[in-house]
């Protein structure tokens, strides 16, 4: 018989956008009831928030610290919770709940520094609880596809892996105005030392973490801060070397005009080549040597089961960003349920961590005029 | 504070298709609990998979006559009933839950012949409840876009609609086999007389009509059963003669090979020309005339209010099917809860109708070897 | 030894535009070199025309009657003309330079009406001479590899045929100003009875007849003039039906805004289909059923020798509009050397007369509300 | 009264991909007639390919010595000699046709090593005679129109520029085989230490400083030999780093598979962005901050003089590689007749020079570990 899980909520009041992106996702395929949260540090905020969303009044939460305390109290309190909150709160939340025993499921990056990161391994190496990371794009459909043809080795042994992600929101100094999210995401006391490196380049060196599997063995960064007075990079790339002797480049912007949330990447290979590109998710190019170029979609011919089985409707019903982000929900449930195994797919802490390291190293590289730098550990 | 409403559902047992969409359209906005069902004709799928939905026993009918009484005589009975059945039990089910005063959420097409229709009309009108029928596409913010755009006359007076709905997967007889969906809806005393010009033609004339609201004068149709042994048509053309003089073309198939579920529609006007392909939704194509052309995107610059209406995520995070379809429910709940007002987007009876007589002309049409017929009343 | 053939050229003078394409088209590939002309009927611009062509002033012409009698009688004279008039003259010109033993390259369409269309064929007959028509699109690579495809039997026996050529310039009532294209292209005296059936249909109608070769039965019409005080139609759209049983549709649009010179072709089999869009002619779609769906290039993997052989540079490399055209004269250039040949592809006078056909039919089938017409001989 | 310039040409004897590129380059436009040649250092191949297209055999020459010496000396001596050899091979043949008084148009790159390039800088200044090199993708009509754009301030300053030039015909070790192109391309002897940096990344890096004029301050550059036993590089990729502080990448690779010639620049300033891709060349695709995408055509709507001044045929008609190429050698043709200006666009030495410092520092800046390495001089 099926039975929802328990999820409270931590950040994601009013105003907010990717805690409704969180609800959407953790409600799209009926494995979560959201009941209980602490969805704002404003205290009136965070109780209109709750009504708003259903949440009963009596588990709607002041503050992380007694939601973690009281829902680890109750018979029936959350079975994870949500974490939702600018990153430099991450840790402390995740901390809480981790130590109460409660199951976490964070937004990305893990942190706002390595040392937190690196901190919060150790409070999860004591816990019962198991933690999650929402790199969401590695919920697509067609990035499953990637992976499992680069994996089965399809396009040969990899040589080259181009990424870019690339936005143009912050083209203008807009944080000066009363953009809520330029606010905090250009503001290094809570959005960490990166700034597009941190927001969406780790989403980046996830997905080629994800699709490839091979270990950095360095980069060389240049990090920009365009927009003048900015106080964090609007702009960094870099080359990549692995250690199996492919090489790549990594690109994050939101200096880019014409680009929304042009998340690209491409992988090749001694035989082929791949190239999926998130504004556009259902497809996926495939250039074999010898061979006309294919576009695989979603549910359509040559797309196998690794992809099959993250799909709700047929080929040519477009799924899209939340579906994505949903498969990672139902990752986590499922892994809640039955327990975390090897082969699952749900983002670990220790993936958050190499995301930390990544952004420590881009950091570190480009300080040394884009001097070769290693992600250490 | 929130309250779900409270939905049952009539088909969408194990195996369907349908009905899992409809299920999760409901859910994605959070706007409606599944509590009822009647989900299959036979008892045991029924009760399956209404624990397998988290459905209570209790209120998993073996019948929707005996669904529609109990869940009427509930004081805690549900607000609206979703009908997923194939498209001949559209008019009985839908006259009981009318009849017991529980609104009705119906797939398209209304009903599978033209005198159920205007004999579901009279029941509706005697029944304190709502209708509405789902036709999906309509929900796409890029289609609202576009019929903002030609309504508040951005391309001038329309002249030309051309607008197509292309699938693959009758290509051949596969209705000899095992496949469920291609079994019910290639035969008549199921589906209706009409095959693709029912199942998708219907489709691509409601967004025409959602689009322009233009009446219709009259078509000539030309319908053929390209595969051999077919009941229906498997390939629905005609030309299109509006009252204002605009000329149109509308072409239903589902033998054209390597399309999957390919709905697209232009529009032509003396200014300017729009289009729209629902396999890449996030897109709307606009040409004015002397200027040049322009990729609008949801959540872009240079698109309106009423796409940002129905609209979850930022630009660049596309959204899909599933979220299209959500918004039909979202404006039915909205229905529901405020009464039915004069704006409401969500499609009604009567448009059901008009679909039906559509059918109808285009079957007398073709029969009468593509003679210019009107749909009458 | 390389010997390039003598072309002379009537019409093509300063101003025209399809003058300088034949010139461009008849010297890529080194073939012909244009030694005479009778360039425009107003004596001063065909001498002004003609030095900067840099033609022998013995060799410009005051009018073709004239050239015509006096090329046939040289020692040197012209290998072959190219016609480049409005539609109108075709017929006369034509038949003064095949009269006079000289081979003739027309532009299309054939005629202005389909009586001198038939008288021409007489003439034919009885000359010594060749006739070519340079229906240019199917001189483009991809298209070669389309009707390949098609005449090989690659997608099966084929079902559908969708052809639109749409532009948008005739949008407005531009032939009132001072736009030479216009005035006689809206010309019924000029250009022959039909506007955008006449100028842009004949090609769409030719390429569905060069990729599949199926001989059409019957077409069903509707024809308009939307901008006001058109005598010619602007917009002319029809349902087809082949002799084997396939079914059609034709569009040819000059008012639809956002196209700028889009003809583009898709063919629907029993096992796959094809799609070929001239704005992007290096690439060819493929769909078969049951694979993913291929994009084949000008020189790519898949890619046969068909369109190899009409093809000048590797693949990535685009070709163009030119080149197509060059295609056709290189054609011609082996008929007139080696003599036709029946497997020669350039245009015969007949699929002129075809193209008369249609045209004609179309126009009839229009007067009479769309009747199914047949060609006719 | 129209001359064509007399042109000569060493190199391009049977078999070559290049040569007869140029020769058809040459004549499209009827400015140049190919009256001379030393078309191979074969005598045999030299006569025969003479022959082929139409050289008087008095003008066939065994040696591009002999040939510089008898053309000086005629009256009516070639007006210009195009050298389309192996890069080695381009000093002493433009050496001995400079010192001849001939003018020179040159493939690229300008040779195969920078002190080569130095030396023929010298030569050139105690010429007569003019240089040209034909970095041909600056003759597209829409790097036309992006170049102006930039450099009118259409995008504000320049931020960041990508470019990337990638193909896939030597993913596997085709030099071991037959195949004549990649036999010399990868022979460091023949083709210069470079070898997708000198035969592709030169074209790249020409489009960056054509398009925005900006002088690199410095580059970091990783090159591979992705191939095993392959002498020369087949992938290279470099961050770049410009004087006014904008930043770029440039990529150049022969192994990446599903790639023909994917030439593809994009151009970010702080007001709007650019892109063009050489495989679709009639497009230009700008995104300026808070309007919706563009897609400027060539020839289309918004699409300015700079373009249409290079321009054959209409909107919608495309045109390819060999016109942009055909364009340069207009240019050359008007600063031969005319003299050269100072707004002349044909490609200079210096230009050419600035490409082998690229190459050079590129190779330099690898073998150092990706160390910042600027052009020098």
């Amino acid at each position: 018989m099926h039975r929802r899980l328990k999820l409270g909520m931590v950040g994601g009041g009013q105003g907010a956008f990717i805690g409704a992106v969180h609800r959407i996702a953790a409600r799209i395929d009926d494995q979560f009831e959201l009941v209980a949260g602490a969805l704002s540090s404003n205290a009136e905020r965070a109780a209109a928030s709750a009504a708003e969303l259903g949440i009963d009044a009596s588990r709607s939460y002041a503050s992380y610290e007694e939601m973690a305390k009281a829902e680890a109290a109750r018979d029936d309190g959350i079975d994870a919770v949500s974490i939702v909150t600018p990153n430099h709160m991450h840790y402390p939340v995740a901390k809480a709940f981790l130590e109460a025993g409660i199951n976490v499921i964070c937004d990305k990056p893990l942190t706002s520094t390595l040392d937190d990161a690196l901190a919060l391994r150790e409070v999860a190496k004591s816990s019962s609880a198991e933690f999650f990371l929402t790199h969401n794009y590695s919920g697509y459909p067609m990035v499953r596809q990637a992976r499992d043809m680069v994996r089965s080795g399809k396009i040969g042994k990899v040589r080259k892996v181009q990424v870019e992600y690339i936005q143009d929101w912050l083209s203008a100094p807009i944080e000066a105005g009363a953009n809520k999210q330029a606010d905090w995401r250009t503001d290094p006391a809570r959005s960490g030392l990166g700034g597009a490196i941190g927001d969406i380049g780790t989403h980046a060196f996830q997905l080629t973490d994800f699709i490839c599997g091979e270990p950095l063995k360095e980069l060389a960064a240049d990090l920009t801060s365009f927009v003048e007075g900015r106080l964090v990079d609007d702009d960094a790339h870099m080359l990549l070397r692995y250690k199996n002797g492919a090489k790549g480049y990594l690109w994050a912007s939101q200096v880019a005009p014409g680009h929304e949330n042009d998340l690209r990447i491409r992988i090749y290979g001694e035989r082929g080549g791949l190239e999926w590109r998130q504004e556009n998710p259902n497809q996926l190019w495939v250039g074999i040597l010898g061979e006309p170029k294919q576009l695989l979609t979603r549910g359509g011919h040559g797309t196998g089961e690794v992809a099959a089985n993250v799909t709700r409707v047929p080929a040519g019903h477009p799924e899209g960003y939340l579906e994505g982000f949903a498969t990672i929900y139902n990752e986590a449930a499922d892994a809640i349920r039955n327990g975390r195994k090897s082969d699952s797919l749900s983002v670990t802490l220790d993936e958050g961590i190499l995301g930390m390291r990544f952004i420590d190293a881009a950091i570190r590289s480009s300080k040394a005029n884009a001097q070769w730098t290693s992600l250490g550990a």
